[in-house]
């Protein structure tokens, strides 16, 4: 078999993102741990990380990575029948999209977590990169909107998040008395997530618009809807998060019947073993998306 | 003078992650974005950009863009005077901490940005990232609560968030019937922000403990107050952003008397212009810091 406390030393370093961090982490020193990175290298013939400042797993490493993670979920199944094998608890790494961790995530998954003993690492992610670190070994499971499966993993929908075109009452008073017209479009302000953020551009090509727009950026879930409610800008809000703005007329739709639809898919390892399994049923359970 | 096209063909690269979305951006093409950078370079004789995947400056490139950001700031100023110069809106890069974005942030920058025809590029950092970017140029302020200013700018205080351990009542019953144990401490799961969060250890410190501590990584700041509020941890939340769950009893105190105090600091180029200057007063105004 593999020598699994070398191949624990090098997830240590790339999940706590350096030598001595991965020392503090397995209650070893930092010359050990990189005894046991060397010594892993020189029995693979090639290197397993790249050494920069936050060192990172070469595509050899991230196999052994990806390798690591799969033993720990099967070995987290054997341990509910053993208990006496168990450690206190299981870490879980998830890429998760920033609106689901905002709204619906904690309340689907934390009674589960709670029981089991799961410790969560959660990881912010867009779809891409939240993929890439799916296929690298870095993460156990993404929550994203593609239903594209990453090559030895499942992929399952889970619902729909609706997202609505909302501003405040004023906003949407001084800006679009007339409507969406080509000229208020293109001067009034927009909040956008981040740069990769797309449903901006897909509401606009709904109401047909194609032109620029000004726009603020803020890549955070619940300073946008902030932003929002301060009457910077007009912005794509998930419905369920603004439910309660939209019932007090805080926010109101600037355009009627052009919510816009996005798909939530959940990628996991298929050797996942029979907590994934579990885990997976609980977010098909959750009643918050449509 | 300098060659602004120039500069500003270089700020743009950087500003949008490329040299395609550059060209997008200064509506010209991307060849003639990397004609201009590379006229950039031949002039200064030496490297403006790292050509990554990400496109970064160089530390030569780094002062560029900072002596750009302060050209723009002092532009707004004249155009201020002279509304026929003004373009559309003036886009204004900050580093923010979550929290502060997450709650108090767009009530206080709100109705100036509005006013003013500002837009802005909010990025989350964490302190060190923050001040480096600013340092770099890369940012024109940056919020933290490092009192050090970097060279060149300016700091100043804004006040101060008070955060709580907090839990939900069952959570606190069912992990610290006995109070705050060290058994109890080792094996009750908190919620930290992230690895560089010092806040927990500051806490745990505080309450005399040293161990190690089952946690989970939530990046988010709304996603901590619902893992809490889901009773899957304990964690430091900001007063403002729980005090409604604290007046339902939906979350506790698992230690009263122990929060914690974080200082914020205003960090902006010393010539950053009358903008900056009103913007700061701004800041010093709002009323939701302590």
């Amino acid at each position: 078999m593999l020598d699994y406390k070398l191949l624990e030393a090098l997830a240590a370093v790339v999940d706590a993102g350096g030598f001595d961090k991965a020392g503090d982490m397995l209650g070893i020193s930092q010359p050990a741990i990189s005894q046991r990175i060397r010594t892993l290298e020189v029995r693979l013939g090639q290197p397993v990380l790249v050494r920069s400042q936050t060192p990172r797993a070469t595509p050899a490493g991230q196999r052994l990575l990806n390798h690591v993670h799969q033993v720990r979920l099967l070995e987290r199944d054997l341990t509910g029948s053993i208990p006496s094998l168990a450690e206190p608890a299981t870490r879980f790494r998830v890429a998760l999209n920033a609106d689901s961790l905002a709204t619906w995530w904690a309340s689907a998954v934390g009674n589960f977590c709670a029981s089991e003993g799961i410790l969560l690492d959660m990881v912010v992610e867009d779809q891409d990169v939240g993929l890439r670190r799916m296929r690298e070994g870095d993460v156990a499971a993404c929550l994203c909107s593609s239903p594209q499966p990453v090559a030895g993993a499942r992929c399952i929908p889970l619902g729909t998040m609706t997202y609505l075109p909302l501003a405040t009452p004023d906003y949407s008073r001084h800006h679009f008395s007339e409507g969406l017209t080509w000229a208020s479009l293109q001067s009034a302000p927009a909040i956008v997530f981040g740069p990769n953020d797309q449903l901006q551009h897909r509401f606009l090509a709904r109401v047909g618009y194609q032109g620029k727009f000004p726009h603020h950026l803020c890549p955070s879930s619940e300073g946008f809807v902030k932003l929002a409610l301060a009457g910077m800008g007009y912005g794509m809000i998930p419905e369920i998060q603004a439910r309660e703005h939209i019932e007090a007329n805080r926010l109101v739709s600037i355009a009627p019947g052009s919510g816009l639809d996005v798909p939530l898919y959940w990628h996991f390892w298929r050797h996942g073993g029979e907590l994934m399994s579990r885990l997976t049923r609980k977010l098909q359970d959750s009643t918050e998306l449509v």
